[in-house]
């Protein structure tokens, strides 16, 4: 055991709080099924496997699974590997930003030393209009909720496939109880999940992500993914720009907090770009 | 990051292929309440804090919680922890023997140095005979089979309270698909999930331990008191004493092996004496 070995704990500045993100150093010593075996092993939402980058624009490489399979970008995972590469000494910012080549091609992060938060820009997102109200009120049905109680509802695709749904309210989200066999049979309306969000009267939000991962209903304890479809939503159909907060996990026993910028600006071929953001923090640092 | 942390696989030699359970030391630093968040967090069906033992007798303490409870007592977070204080040199066998004390008192471990095997004696058993049809028939459903697949079906309980179901063949429990909804409901019937096993050709088994935690359906990879709970049903039914192999984990990319042996001979009010062990491997090595 001569390999790194960090479980950082994402979107949070207070241990065993947020999202923990596995990350297993030296990643070229692996195959392919082994990563994904031990991804399987771990039990996280996700675990990442640092190997060298193949372009000399990119700081590091990083490969996300989850227990099941692998994923070209995801946003807890990539936040937490940041923060694991730094602080071994394997990468330092340039400018304030760090590169990571993953599969989803070059990502950029903004990294405040000061603060320890960590940014990274949506690589993308892709909105569907869902109007098809025999469906929505099947959704509503698997969250043990009205159809009424649903604000909006979106299909993003922003590297997962959210089914987005703005509920009445924070407590709304809170009281969700969500029938994970009905989600499974709606997902294959082309959807991973659902990400599930409500404003508190502080203008904050709540939100929750639940989807199925090898046949078994799951819930993200703290999700950077889901918050990027969210804040898209608020920005596509009501101009939201600006910075927000999205709190996660308390139904888990977390606090997660997730900070997000939407500013009006093309990213690629989109109208926002939206930086998601947030602290991190290793709780365990050892060797594999 | 000053104090100890393994994460251990057990019921296994080959790492990442068995069940591991993260190994917390000085878990005397910690309340009871930091215990479980840290559980929680580690999403591990087991997580473990090790503590001086109170008592001359035992060599550590120990305290065990899932993601949502505390147990008195589980099977392989019990070999995994020796498994790590043994490798940290925390603990040394005593005529081969070293005594844990936990939420079900003082267990005597039998430990084989030159194998690696660390087997516990079941704490006890006790058998409730299940013969309500109709209840069975809605197991055989929530399990996706027909009534006549099951062969045996008793209520054991040896901590935890397993429904413990001997199927016709290892292949019949591979071939089940739960549905977790329902099992959630018969488990008002007094048990916190079920522990299925059925014979291969060669005489060994295949195990399945299939639960809900968190409103969660949940498959246990390798499961030492539900092999306890499959060993007690041969014997009491059968009359089935000496060794036999329990196989689990293949329906989640794990080959788990236990090694339980069978006894006649009084364990406290129990007839048999029931011993389950394996290997372990330190996957990770570290702090926290």
């Amino acid at each position: 055991m001569s390999k790194l070995f960090k479980q950082v704990d994402v979107f949070t500045s207070e241990k065993f709080k947020g999202n923990p993100v596995a990350v297993f150093f030296n990643g070229e010593t692996l195959s392919t099924e082994e990563m994904q075996a031990i991804a399987n092993w771990t039990n996280l939402s996700e675990t990442t496997f640092v190997l060298p980058a193949t372009v000399p624009e990119a700081d590091y490489q990083l490969r996300i699974f989850t227990t099941g399979r692998e994923l070209p970008f995801a946003g807890h995972p990539t936040i937490g590997s940041c923060h694991a590469v730094l602080e071994a000494g394997l990468v330092r910012p340039r400018n304030g930003q760090v590169t990571q080549q993953c599969g989803a091609g070059l990502v950029q992060l903004l990294v405040d030393e000061s603060s320890g938060n960590i940014k990274f820009k949506l690589p993308y997102y892709k909105h569907t209009t869902i109007d098809d109200e025999p469906l929505i009120e099947e959704v509503a049905e698997s969250l043990g909720m009205q159809r009424d109680g649903i604000k909006s509802i979106v299909l993003v695709e922003d590297g997962p496939h959210w089914l987005t749904l703005e509920l009445s309210s924070a407590q709304d989200v809170l009281n969700v109880t969500p029938n994970y066999g009905q989600i499974d049979k709606l997902s294959n309306n082309g959807f991973i999940g659902y990400s599930l969000f409500g404003q508190y009267p502080d203008g904050s939000y709540e939100a929750r992500n639940l989807f199925i991962e090898n046949s078994l209903g799951v819930e993200d304890p703290v999700c950077g993914s889901g918050a990027g479809a969210d804040a898209s939503l608020l920005a596509e159909l009501y101009g939201f720009q600006g910075d927000l907060v999205i709190k996660q996990g308390r139904k888990l026993r977390r606090d997660g907090h997730i900070s997000v910028t939407v500013k009006e600006q093309s990213n690629n071929d989109n109208r926002y770009s939206i930086y998601v953001g947030g602290n991190a923090i290793t709780c365990v640092d050892g060797k594999w």
